[in-house]
């Protein structure tokens, strides 16, 4: 029990190669996406309401409601969790040369990251790739919002500006977004089906670095009087628009 | 104190009228936009730092740290709040004949509620029509999600039946949203300037009889394996690609 409450913290997720799912819809992508499972977790209840769906071959553990309560952040937890296994070292950049790709430079809000990647999911992006800086994303604030999409695209991490050169070396366009309407009007762009978005800091966006580096900036043209969007409601926008617009 | 603190909940802000302003970036936003301000309420550091910048005529009140924690649902509140009206009754629907309306049916989640507000905004719409059913747009977490756009464009509330019946008979189109692909694919409609879109329940999607009702129903081609969008990025997709796509 002490070691899942552990798999809270990054820390405790970094010792141990695992983070927790809670709830049955999390938990039912791990099992259907062949995601590698440590345990499964849940209370008398939950077992019996999904004995016929649970894989064999991996431990079950039954606990209490109460200990259920301690072991999600939910007021309410549905009492089913999963303990699964963090992904693998990631492919190096430079053996990438075909797809869609999401960086995040220094996302800071958990929600905001997992929202991000059931976007890039849902606009059928390969993969994220998470930059330095960028929070953690097998929190679990973050794979409930990701809602099991880490099943199904690559998650990656490392330097951005590697990935960012490795790219460009590749002939794959790297593009910025900034709030500067010096930039590119993105629904301007007709990308190639092999390109990557960097969206910036909730805060202060990209660092200047990366925007650098970056094939060409792009903004989102905004026409009321809104300073700027959400971050992940932007990320949503400029998938979508470079994807299907 | 007590009277602020009641502004929580949608009931104390029905009876005084009035709700709270978290921060100084929203108490400036509702200072510049002329927001109709009852009081302006700090700690002696915060009303020190922004004294230049406080309107005249208005009640200015001083608080410790300790009641600005409990004034506030964050953790660490900057110690400046405003408590301002609450808009007054809003247009009848059929005096309506111009500009991008989103209307919100049954949507749960404040910082969902908020969000779509700050991306209407950007994205040029006239306003934003809450729906029964739909959560109160007044909350702490709705307005800090707003970031003050509730100040640039009209928020009104009504029956979204009664609203998509007057827009049509005004000749104003009201699309609709779901998930079914035998929808029309959103990328492909150019609308006029004046139109409606709705955005349905987080879970349920609309309500049966809207869907009905509307002019036409969308949706967002998904590529990847997720079953949907996060109900505020879909929105923010929709508004920007049926305005600038």
């Amino acid at each position: 029990m002490k070691t899942w409450q552990k798999l809270s913290s990054k820390k405790g997720r970094q010792a141990s190669g695992s983070y927790l799912l809670d709830g049955w819809h999390l938990v039912e992508e791990a099992i259907q996406h062949h995601g590698h499972l440590h345990a499964l977790i849940g209370t008398s209840e939950q077992l019996k309401l999904h004995a016929t769906e649970l894989p064999t071959g991996v431990p079950v553990f039954e606990i209490t409601p109460e200990i259920a309560k301690k072991l999600s952040d939910l007021v309410t937890p549905q009492g089913i969790f999963a303990e699964v296994s963090l992904p693998k070292a990631n492919r190096a950049p430079q053996f990438i040369h075909e797809g869609a790709w999401l960086f995040l430079d220094g996302i800071q809000d958990p929600g905001n990251v997992g929202t991000m990647v059931r976007t890039a999911d849902a606009a059928g992006f390969a993969g994220v790739v998470f930059g330095q800086g960028s929070v953690d994303p097998y929190s679990p604030k973050a794979t409930r919002a990701m809602q099991g999409s880490q099943f199904h695209i690559e998650l990656a991490s490392g330097d951005l500006l590697t990935w960012t050169a490795a790219f460009k070396e590749n002939g794959i366009n790297v593009y910025g977004t900034e709030l500067n309407p010096a930039a590119v009007d993105l629904f301007t762009v007709n990308p190639e089906p092999a390109f990557a978005l960097i969206m910036g800091n909730e805060g202060q966006g990209m660092q200047p670095a990366l925007s650098a580096a970056a094939s060409q900036n792009l903004y989102i043209p905004l026409v009321g009087e809104a300073e700027s969007l959400n971050v992940a409601v932007a990320a949503g926008i400029a998938m979508f628009a470079l994807t299907q617009g």
